[in-house]
């Protein structure tokens, strides 16, 4: 019989398509079946085991916060599992990852609705890659007469997919390449970004390009706000993101000598480029908060 | 007979991989064939016939600032021909023609020279597309230690050309897409672009992408050095670059309801973020002359 976990963490370390929330809250359905189905004798191996599963798939995907805080949180609910019988033991396991999974959606949509208000209507926002959170906030703003500035985002162009959505949703786009991102940003009334993680220190890890934004939104006066869950967050002893390479073969280029092809989905955008970090807490001012956006 | 002109000026559009110099040079030795060899009754209409084919070709690619020049330039050496015996006219206006073309690479390949002096010796340099001068540069300095930084420059990818000829000459490099270049850059010695013109005021009219770059290197204290012949200026008069837009279809993105693709070979980067221009004429410096390169 194949391995599920095995199985899962393969489909996880592939997934070039889905940002670290939505991935994480995969990661914590698949945990809940298996709580309710893995082979386990007593409930003290069944602890262990989801606790082994729940850090494997972690360590797959390292650059990526929500993975290790939602299911670091769901590891701390499974403590108390195993005092139960067994079969209560595997019920309680299984709903309290679907109420990590079910928060962390809460979460997301309270970021979103304060992004939304923020931003307010008629804005043009500028954005990279596919972020469900970004998605989210426009899908809140899809009667508010907004626009949207789209960047494909290679190597696998991901932001096509965005542009779906926001065509779905009748909400004029532009859709561009990675390099045309200074050109149509500048024309913005706001540049937002999604996360895979925040440090600490408030520094962005989030799809390559996102740098690149903030210097734009920066040298044009555009706020430069971060909407993420914080579950995002890295803890401050954390050691720091780690930034998956992935497969260079992935860009298309000609194999030469002496030339290394380099594809990093991820990079870190510094805090001091941030006008603000939006979370289901609220709006938290950053050191670019002077830049007004559309509607302040 | 197929009509040579149109024939040229087809390729003329059509040709997506070189740069502005290059192609005035090319248009230059068609120029000067065509001289040779296309039939005119007296030397007043082989004049005349030779200007109108010019100005077509000037026409055909509108951000190219050397085309207008070089052709501008052998314009006005052909005024001297209507008075001359055709078999004559028609020698002085291709040697003409040509001189024009090598005064083009003579320059350039001086102002390559002043920017491998100025890089120096075991530098890393970041740079996008493929521009002949910066190519240039990399020959001069290819026993010289250095290493080189490429974007891939979509939607065409023109800068796998540069990286073979980068790979050729043994200069190690590393390939990136467009959007990874503000991290890569941002670990550069140095920034090296080209131009397909530069304005009156000294803004840079070069392949999109440009701009990210002169914003990574003064967010990173790296010099922006653009080199190019004095070809490439703008006259004040003129009415400012037109920037090409080229056919939405070469990104490959899917045709969606309010969604626009738009494809922008060309953008223009503010003079404030150059830190010298570098021509044939030498080095001068820029609004960011401040910052210092590899070995200054």
């Amino acid at each position: 019989m194949a391995d599920p976990v095995a199985e899962f963490r393969a489909r996880l370390a592939a997934d070039r398509l889905h940002g670290a929330s939505e991935l994480a809250r995969q990661s914590l359905e698949f945990l809940s079946e298996l709580a309710r189905r893995t082979a386990a004798p007593d409930p003290a191996t069944l602890v262990a085991d989801l606790c082994a599963a729940a850090d494997f798939l972690v360590a797959t995907r390292p650059s990526m916060a929500p993975l290790y805080n939602l299911l670091g949180r769901w590891k701390g609910e499974l403590a108390r599992c195993g005092h139960l019988p067994l079969a209560e033991a595997r019920a309680t396991a299984a709903g309290a990852a679907e109420s990590v999974a079910a928060e962390s959606k809460r979460a997301v949509d309270r970021a979103a609705g304060h992004a939304a208000t923020r931003l307010g209507a008629g804005c043009t926002i500028a954005t990279l890659s596919l972020s469900s959170t970004v998605a989210a906030v426009f899908e809140k703003l899809r009667e508010a007469g907004v626009r949207a500035i789209v960047a494909e985002s290679r190597p696998l162009n991901e932001g096509h997919r965005l542009a779906a959505a926001l065509s779905a949703w009748h909400i004029p786009t532009t859709l561009v390449t990675d390099a045309a991102l200074g050109r149509y940003a500048a024309g913005a009334d706001a540049i937002l970004v999604g996360a895979d993680a925040l440090t600490a220190d408030g520094a962005v890890v989030n799809k390559t390009g996102t740098y690149l934004l903030a210097l734009t939104a920066r040298d044009n006066g555009i706020p430069f706000y971060v909407c993420c869950e914080s579950f995002k967050r890295l803890s401050p002893s954390s050691e720091g993101p780690e930034l998956e390479e992935m497969d260079p073969a992935e860009l298309g280029a000609p194999e030469l000598p002496g030339v290394r092809v380099m594809n990093p989905y991820f990079e870190v955008t510094p805090a001091r480029l941030v006008s603000a970090w939006i979370t289901e807490a609220g709006v938290e001012r950053g050191p670019r908060a002077g830049a007004t956006g559309c509607h302040q």
